[in-house]
C-alpha cells in the first residue's frame, strides 16, 4: 500500500494493516536481527502519524529511529526490507539518502526534539507554519539525556508548532532509572496528584470538617488536569495518557494535538513486543537481536568465540570482587558492555545512569580523587557524547579514571552512526591520556589488569564480536606502559597492529608469507604514549611499514607513528596506513564493510605486494 | 583570618568580613581584571558556607568556579590573590593544585551537580555519611545545560545527601532564556502557584460560593509550599527562596539543609555586583571585564586592533542583511562570540539557546536542511560539548552548517579550561568537514564569505582578540576549497603556517632574514582538504618544513600535512612541528603563555636555526 492509500483507508483497515506491518517486521527481522520489541511496540502509534500528517512535508523525526520499521514499509520499502540492516541493503535506522520520508539520519538516542525545533523555525522562517509541522516520535528512556531537556527549553520558551509523541513503554533499554524516567513512567499518570493529595492532606487536617469534603471534589478535579503539569511548566502543551495501541484514540489526539499549533506532548503508552507473544513486556533480550526462531523465539546464533565484552566483564568481575575500590559506570547499556553482571553483584559500586554520558563522565572523577577506580564502560561512538567531560572532568583533573571502549572498529549491522571509528584520534589529543589496547581475549584481560592499577586517565578499545586474534596463537604479556612488542621480530618490511588490527596484520603476515614475503610484525600495544624507542630502532631496519588499526586514518594510529618520528627519523621510513578512509562507513556484516573498504586480507596482502614492486 | 577562625565570628564579624573581601575582590580584578558581578554577588554565600560546612572535609564544589574568589580569599590566598590570572600567579578558577581546598577543577558551566553525585558516592563507600557532605553552588544560568539534568535525575533517584545552593541572580551571562530559566527565576517563587490557581479558578466557577471560599483559603496555604515543587517532584528537597545576602539566614538555612542528610536544593536570591553600585544589576558588561577605574568604572583598555570577534560579527552582520537565508546560534555568548548585533537586527534569525552546546549544534542541522546557511559561532574549548553533535548531527547528513570557532589558540588569562587547543585535531577526524583559518582581518572577512556559500560542513577559526598578522601586509585573496597560498615564495626553508600561526610564521620569516636565512611562507589556509598538490610540489624545493598553528601538535597541522605525504614523499622531508606540546596549558597574558611553551617568534627563529646547523 501507499502513503495515499493509508489516509482513505477506515480504522479497521488500519488496524489490519499494522497487524500486517508487525507480520512483516516479525517476519524479516527473525531472518536477519534488528530491533524488535521498540519497532513492533510502536507500530499503531506509527500507523496513525500517517494517517493524520503527511510525511513528504511535515518532517517525521523518530528518536534513535530504530523503532521506525514500520515508517520504513509504509514509504516504498515493503518488498526492500528483505535486505534489513545487510550491506547495501535498507538501514535498520532512518537516512534521507534511502527515502525522501526520512527527515533526518539518527542513530545515537535523544536528538529528536533539537532537531523538531529546527525544523520547526524552518518552517516559521518559510511562512509554512499551519501547512507543515515537525512530528517526533521519542521513548521514554531516551528522555534521560541531557540533549532533550535543553532543547525542551528552547521549545517551551518560544512556543514553535511541534507534536512530540512520547512513546512509553515504562521502560528503557535496560532498567528505567533516574528522577524523570519515574516522573515519566509514574508520576505523570498520576502522582503529582499523589503529592499534592499528601500536603493537602496534611493542611486540611488544620480545617473543619465541610471544608475537608470540598477540598477532596476539588482534589479530585485536580486529577484531571495534572498530569502533564511538568510540561506545561516548561511552556507545552500536555495530552495523554492515550493508548499507543488503540489507532482511533491516536488519531483523534493526533488531530487535536494538530490542531493548538503549538508545542505539544502526546503522552502514549505502548508495550513493548507488542503482537509477538514471546517478546511482550520488559524483556531486555527483546530490544535488539540476531536472528531466531519465530515459533519458539529461540536464537538461531552459533556458538563461537566469547565476545570481547564477556572476556572484559568476567575480568572486571574477577577483579572487583578482590578489590573493593572498583567501581563502574555504564550509560545505559548495562548487557551492551557487560557491565550488568557486575552491577547485579555489586549495586552498590557499579551503576547505570541511562543515556547520560556527560554524567557518567563527570561522575566518576571524585570517586577517582577520592581513592576509588572508576571504569566507564562505554561504546567508542557514545563517547564522543562524553568528549567535553572526558577533557575537562577526567584528563585536566589526571584522575585515575580507566574507560573501557566497546564496539571500537566496525559495528557491523548498526551502521554508519554507531561505528567506532574515531576514538583513537580524539582521545589522542588529549593531555594526560594513555591509550591502548588489547590484541586478543588474553590480551584484553592483561589490559583490564593494567587499567586497574593505573594512576592517571587511561583508555583501551576492543572490538564488537569477538577478538579477530585466535587466542593462543601469541603467548599473553602484561602491559607495560608505552612499550610495543614484536610479535614476528624478523622479515623485509614491518606490519605494525593496533588492537583488533593486529589479528588483522597477523593475517596478512600468513598471507604474506605464502607469498614468499617475510614480514615482521609488532603490536604498538600503547598509542598514548608511543614506544618512540621501539619504532626509532625499527627506523634502521625495514624501510616499508605497514600500520593496521580499526579506526579513520586521520589522526590515527600511522599518523601518531609519523608524528614520533618527526623530524628526521621520519626521512628514513615509508609509511602506509591501512586505516579507514575519511568517509562515514555504512552498515552490513562486519567482513563485507572491511572488504568494501579493500581492508580484506586478501586485498591488503596484495596491496603490499603491489607497494614492493614500485 | 582562617577558616577556623570563621566559625568562631558574630553574624556582624562575618557581614564585616564579607565587605572586606568584596573590597579585596574589587581592587584587584580592576587592576588585573576578572570575572567581577557573579564574584561579589556570591560572597555572603561563600562566607556563610564557610561558616556552616568544612572545606578541609566536605567538598565544595562551585560551578563554572568564575564566582569562587571569596572562597580563594578565605582558604590562604588572600596576599596572593593580588597575582590573580597572571602568568604563575592564581587561577581565576578553583584549581586543587593551588589549594588542597579547591575540590576540583571547573572552567565550563555545568559539571557541579555531577561531581557532587560522584563525591557522595565515594562518602557513601567510604562510610562517611553524617560526617562529609558536597556543597554544590551553581548559577540559575548553568542550569540550562542538559547536563545538570541528567545528573539531578541521578540524584533525585538514589538520595544522596548533598547540597545544592542555586544562586539565582535571575540571569544566566546574557540574557535568561528558556523555559527552565523561567521556572528557576520566576516560577519558583510564585508562578507554580499562579498555574494552580488559574486553573484552581477556572474549576471554581462551578462551585457554590463556600466552596469557592474554602478552596482559596487551601490555595493560599499552598502556596507557601509550592515553589520548590518541580525539585520535589525529582525526588529533591527545596529549601527558598531565601536571601542570598542574608547571612544570618544562609547559616540557617545551610544547616537545617545539612540536617536533612538527603538531596536538598537551596535556592538563594543575590544581586550580581552587590556591594560595587555601578555593578549592582544586569549588566552583562561587568560579568567578565578587564582592568578599570573604580572609582568611574570606566575601562582602562587601551584602543587596538579590531578583535577577530569583531571582525567576524560586522562581516556577518553584512552578510546576513544582503541574504536573509543566514541564520544563526550562540550559546549562551552573545557578546563574546559577536552574536549580539545580529540577534538585535535579526531576532528571528539568529538565536541564543543558553548554556547548551549540544541543542545549539542539531537544531542547526534542520534549518540547513530546509535551505538556510546556519552560522553556529562557538568557543573551540566549548564546542567540545556539542563534538557528537557535530558529527551525527552535521557531518554525517553532510548539510551546510557553519562552524565559526571564536577563541581558538592560547586564550589568556581564563587558562587550561579554556584554552582552544584541540579542535583542529577532534574536527579533522569527522569525514565531510572542511577545516579553514583566515591568517589577518581581511581574510577573516573572506572566509565569513566563503563559509556563507559553502555547500558542506565547514569549520574556521580565529583567536581571542586580535590577529597577529597585520591587515594589508599581504592582500586579502578570496578562500579556494583546498587551496594553499605562498606569501613569501623564495627561500632555503620552507614555514608553513595555518590561521593566527601564519603571523607567527611571518614573523620569524623576518626574523631569520635578520640572520641571513631566507624562508618562503606558505599560508595552508585548508587544513582539510589539505593541498597535497601544492605540498607534493614544495617536496621537491624545500628539505626543512616548519609549521606553525595554534593548536595541538597530536593530529594537529604538521600531523595532517605527515598524513598527505604519506607514505613515499613523507621520505623527502623533514618535517618540524612548533604547535601546543602534549599537556594542558596554564592561564596568563597569552604572550607569556606563549613564549613559556617555546613559541615566541625569537625562540623559535633560535629553534629554526639550531635545526639548520644540525
Amino acid at each position: 500500500m501507499t502513503r495515499e492509500e493509508i489516509r482513505t483507508m477506515s480504522v479497521s483497515e488500519l488496524e489490519e494493516l499494522a497487524g500486517k506491518i508487525r507480520e512483516r517486521i516479525l517476519d524479516v527481522v527473525s531472518r536477519n536481527g534488528g530491533h524488535l520489541s521498540s519497532t513492533l511496540g510502536a507500530t499503531d502509534l506509527i500507523v496513525a502519524m500517517h494517517y493524520v500528517f503527511d510525511a513528504s512535508k511535515d518532517p517525521f523525526i523518530f528518536d534513535v529511529s530504530h523503532q521506525a520499521y514500520a515508517h520504513k514499509l509504509l514509504t516504498g520499502r515493503w518488498d526492500a526490507f528483505d535486505t534489513l540492516r545487510k550491506f547495501d541493503g535498507i538501514s535498520g535506522y532512518t537516512k534521507p539518502s534511502e527515502s525522501p520520508y526520512d527527515y533526518y539520519i539518527a542513530g545515537h538516542s535523544s536528538t529528536s526534539v533539537s532537531l523538531a525545533v529546527g525544523a520547526a523555525k524552518a518552517i516559521r522562517l518559510r511562512g509554512e507554519e499551519g501547512e507543515r509541522i515537525p512530528v517526533v516520535m521519542i521513548g521514554d528512556g531516551a528522555m534521560s539525556a541531557g540533549m532533550v531537556y535543553e532543547a525542551l527549553n528552547e521549545l517551551g520558551d518560544r512556543k514553535y508548532p511541534a507534536i512530540i509523541v512520547l512513546n512509553d513503554n515504562e521502560m528503557s533499554i535496560a532498567k528505567p532509572i533516574g528522577a524523570i524516567s519515574r516522573i515519566l513512567s509514574q508520576a505523570m499518570a498520576s502522582p503529582f496528584y499523589q503529592r499534592f493529595k499528601e500536603k493537602t492532606e496534611q493542611m486540611l487536617e488544620h480545617f473543619p470538617e465541610s471544608a475537608r469534603y470540598m477540598a477532596k471534589r476539588m482534589e479530585e478535579g485536580m486529577r484531571m488536569i495534572t498530569p502533564g503539569i511538568l510540561f506545561e511548566e516548561m511552556g507545552l502543551e500536555y495530552i495523554g495518557p492515550v493508548d499507543g495501541h488503540n489507532i482511533e484514540q491516536l488519531i483523534e489526539t493526533f488531530q487535536m494535538a494538530r490542531e493548538l499549533q503549538k508545542p505539544v506532548i502526546v503522552h502514549a503508552q505502548t508495550t513493548k513486543g507488542k503482537g509477538y507473544k514471546i517478546a511482550e513486556g520488559y524483556y531486555e533480550h527483546w530490544h535488539g537481536v540476531g536472528p531466531f526462531d519465530k515459533e519458539s523465539g529461540r536464537s538461531l546464533k552459533k556458538g563461537g568465540a566469547p565476545s570481547a565484552t564477556k572476556i572484559f566483564s568476567d575480568k572486571l568481575y574477577e577483579l572487583a570482587s578482590k578489590d573493593e575500590k572498583i567501581v563502574g559506570v555504564t550509560a545505559a547499556m548495562p548487557s551492551g558492555t557487560g557491565m550488568k553482571q557486575l552491577m547485579e553483584k555489586f549495586p552498590d559500586r557499579f551503576w547505570d545512569v541511562g543515556i547520560a554520558e556527560q554524567h557518567a563522565v563527570t561522575s566518576m572523577g571524585p570517586l577517582a580523587k577520592e581513592g576509588y577506580k572508576p571504569f566507564v564502560a562505554i561504546y567508542s561512538t557514545f563517547l564522543q557524547r562524553g568528549y567535553d567531560q572526558v577533557i575537562h572532568d577526567i584528563a585536566l583533573m589526571n584522575l585515575p579514571v580507566a574507560f573501557a571502549i566497546d564496539r571500537a572498529g566496525i559495528v557491523g549491522e548498526d551502521g554508519e552512526t554507531h561505528q567506532g571509528a574515531f576514538d583513537i584520534s580524539y582521545l589522542r589529543t588529549v593531555p594526560n591520556m594513555t591509550l591502548f589496547a588489547p590484541r586478543d581475549d588474553a590480551t584484553l584481560e592483561e589490559a583490564v589488569e593494567f587499567a586497574a592499577e593505573f594512576p592517571t586517565p587511561c583508555a583501551f578499545r576492543y572490538p564488537r564480536g569477538a577478538m579477530a586474534l585466535e587466542r593462543g596463537r601469541y603467548p599473553a604479556t602484561p602491559f607495560e606502559k608505552g612499550r610495543a612488542e614484536y610479535l614476528e621480530s624478523d622479515g623485509e618490511i614491518l606490519l605494525i597492529g593496533y588492537g583488533n588490527g593486529v589479528g588483522r596484520a597477523v593475517r596478512v603476515a600468513d598471507l604474506l608469507k605464502e607469498r614468499g614475503v617475510s614480514a615482521a610484525v609488532l603490536d604498538l600495544r600503547f598509542v598514548k604514549p608511543i614506544d618512540r624507542e621501539t619504532l626509532e630502532a625499527a627506523v634502521t631496519r625495514y624501510e616499508k611499514w605497514f600500520v593496521f588499526s580499526d579506526g579513520v586514518k586521520m589522526g590515527g594510529v600511522a599518523a601518531a607513528i609519523a608524528e614520533a618520528l618527526m623530524p628526521s627519523s621520519l626521512r628514513k621510513t615509508e609509511i602506509f596506513s591501512f586505516e579507514y578512509d575519511d568517509r562515514f562507513i555504512p552498515h552490513g556484516r562486519t567482513d563485507l564493510v572491511e572488504a568494501s573498504m579493500g581492508l580484506s586480507p586478501d586485498r591488503l596482502t596484495e596491496r603490499i605486494l603491489e607497494a614492493l614492486q614500485a
